[in-house]
């Protein structure tokens, strides 16, 4: 909630304060899952046997394995950790500004010894390796001896698939965009009636306007927040419909575990697979399209051929390869997530030291997508992850859009009328199985393991294939 | 900021995890308190030498007193009051609504009974008597022998005030009311633009809406709120004023103790004194009128007259006996308040019974106003701070205005010109001397103390009614 309000609603001068309060908050919360009592009565509740209901066996099991993440690393490299990645960040923004990884480049270098320090650290307590000891602090129950096999297929399908989306696309007229202004105060409107219709009970729910769009809050009271620009009211809207996603989530968590470690989401993976399926695989549905144009001309007027469901799918799926990664498209988009997969492993591994990560990442990129950043600030400068310490969290964005059209490919199987259902603007159908297979799990099953349950497999990068080919190539 | 939040923003759907969320960090503040380390640091504190410094030395005397009050009662009574306050106040809320007191009747009974038990456990401990210990809660530094005299001469003064303004009234043209409506968001920009003027820095600061206004939030972010009609701006205007003058005091509370006992607001009849000062002395003053008439026409136009200064003095400052404390005037305000406080004395002592409650608030009103309340809705119903377990609170009302009249009085000696910058509109020189007398001495000082050294003596009824007979009988 502090978190929330510091992006949504507090004033300027409020922001330092609001750092020692947040600080003080984990603080708290670190020492008492550290204290000497925390591991007595774990150490109590596992000597006895193990309790029938898989629900609370698992909650036990997440006890365990959050305590054994907090008390693994020595108070020092917390510290130090804390300490290092603080510096690095400020002095990032400004090599980002200057596009000059000089300026950060031993920065990052001690980010990078200490963070490996975490993992030599966090493995053998895991059990995992150092790389999937990092990748587990943020997904649970998928490491990359799962993801390379799953991102070299993908990078097989690119290489075919881009040229030929490419070519298919400039055969066809361009799009005609929206004349704005679109009033800020009518986008919101909008925005709050379609995430409603999506699903959102505002009786339990909020969306204010923040900097950077994002889902806060708590189960019962979900904070999603967006951005407006008069000129264009696709990102806003596209945003709320993924924030929409994330709240459906939280919201849709089993209640009997509220506020237990195994009531809580399974992972940022899974986040991203709830957002994006809502986003991407639904919500640019042609089914879906079909519906919303009429409401965004309804809503706005003016010339009706920008609001055509062919007009809005052709200007909310283009293809086109770049340098950012939070501008890409859905098929592109995982190249950028492949390239910091190699990268970041082979800095974990110690097999590509921090000086050679800008030649490292321009080669790799040049493989991936045909290009050459024309400097670092659009190449290994552009996200904040590795300069504030995180490592192991890049792969979630591409398991959660893959995971996305796996679950999607799984519900229209066992929902009849599904896509009927979206050409109505309705999401129940959706959302009924998303409750029952996904959000309903809670943390009960590990990123495979839930998809094994709900899609009788585990990650398949051919649902994700097999959903742009009928997308982009059809 | 939790309090901030389900006032001002929280959907309705979160009430319930917040009530748990905020009761979890009450524990964890009064398990830090309680603990035995605190009380091993205070006693070593102690056995130093006193501190040269005098706020030091104040700010140890203040954690011991707070140390004091929270290991004086058994956890046993705090639970009881709690669930007991929690059960009556529920019941209060219908038996209001129906004006029945026979409803609420056993629980007040239950609720005075802890409260009394609690009130004999802090006495000893603090050296106060029973009363007074439950004074101490809301205002250090004066108890019920300083206000005894107060209250009896203000009764004085009123018994003769009185009829004298109602007759000045009658003989006087009834003032023209403004016509709305008033546009909420013209009120709001209004609002804020005059709470600006006033002092009130909006980059260290938000103002909201809520059900009812309040001032909140922490010394670097204030967080004030305000309610609209659209057929009256002078409720949220006024109540705008009043939260803007607790927010001054927050904000000039003393940097170098901020969150330390000595950094905080000095009590609750200091916190109304400085809202008073703004709300009642300053903002209702003939000069101050005389610049804010016509920034009223010239932000809602219309009809000038509602807006001539003379034409504004009558409408805010008009006098009139009422049941409902809430919507007094200045003038009968402290009557309600000397009633509760010789009512909640009573009770306390054990002179008064909760069944005989009603009778003598009518008896007392009666002898007081010289009307009789209908029913006791707006008798001894009407308020829920006994039933929430609230006694000892009341008179801080009244010693605030009383102060406010006090510290108003102090400072026109002291600053030349301090009427003539009201009359541009310009606080900036009544800010400044409450900065230096007031604000910024944080709870170095107690109530009587503090007025010492502002004014040269301790409360003194006497310059509020100055206050009242140059306002309301020249």
């Amino acid at each position: 909630m502090l978190g929330w309000d510091a992006a949504a609603m507090m004033p300027p001068g409020g922001a330092a304060v609001r750092g020692d309060q947040m600080a003080v908050l984990a603080g708290l919360s670190h020492g008492m899952l550290v204290a000497s009592e925390a591991a007595e009565e774990l150490d109590g509740a596992e000597a006895a046997p193990v309790d029938a209901n898989p629900w609370r066996a698992e909650n036990l099991r997440l006890m365990r394995h959050a305590h054994t993440r907090a008390t693994a690393l020595p108070v020092d490299l917390v510290e130090a950790q804390a300490r290092a990645n603080s510096a690095c960040e400020k002095v990032w923004r400004e090599a980002r500004r200057s596009a000059d990884f000089s300026l950060v480049r031993s920065h990052l270098a001690e980010v990078l010894r200490l963070v490996r320090e975490q993992a030599s650290a966090l493995a053998p307590a895991l059990g995992l390796s150092p790389y999937d000891a990092l990748m587990d602090g943020y997904q649970r129950g998928i490491g990359a001896a799962d993801v390379v096999p799953v991102f070299a297929n993908y990078e097989v399908f690119l290489r075919a698939a881009l040229p030929r989306v490419e070519e298919i696309q400039t055969r066809r007229p361009a799009p005609v965009r929206p004349q704005g202004p679109f009033p800020l105060e009518q986008q919101e409107k909008l925005c709050r009636m379609l995430s409603e219709r999506v699903g959102l009970d505002y009786s339990h729910a909020r969306l204010d306007r923040s900097a950077h769009p994002f889902c806060g809050g708590t189960q019962t009271d979900i904070r999603i927040t967006t951005r407006y620009q008069e000129g264009d009211f696709a990102q806003a809207l596209l945003g709320v419909l993924h924030e929409t996603g994330h709240a459906l989530y939280e919201r849709g968590l089993p209640d009997a575990f509220c506020r237990q470690p195994v009531g809580d989401a399974a992972g940022m993976a899974v986040h991203e697979s709830q957002s994006l399926i809502i986003e991407m695989q639904s919500c640019r549905s042609d089914a879906y399209l079909s519906w919303l144009g009429p409401q965004l001309q309804a809503s706005f007027g003016g010339d009706p051929a920008p609001y055509a469901p062919q007009n809005l799918a052709w200007l909310w799926r283009h293809v086109e390869r770049g340098f950012i990664r939070v501008d890409a498209d859905e098929m592109t988009y995982p190249a950028h997530v492949i390239l910091r997969f190699r990268l970041e492993q082979a800095l974990i591994g110690g097999d590509l030291s921090v000086a050679d990560l800008p030649g490292a990442w321009n080669e790799g990129f040049y493989a991936l997508l045909g290009l050459t950043p024309p400097d670092d600030a659009q190449g290994c400068l552009q996200d904040i992850h590795w300069y504030d310490g995180g490592f192991g969290y890049f792969p979630s964005y591409t398991l959660g859009a893959m995971a996305a059209a796996q679950l999607m490919a799984a519900a229209r199987r066992a929902v009849p009328g599904l896509d009927q259902a979206l050409g109505q603007g309705d999401h129940s159908l959706l959302l009924g199985w998303l409750r029952a297979k996904v959000h309903g799990v809670g943390s009960l099953l590990g990123f495979n393991d839930l998809l094994r349950a709900a899609t009788g497999k585990p990650l398949d990068p051919n649902d994700f294939e097999a959903h742009l080919t009928a997308r982009y190539m059809s």
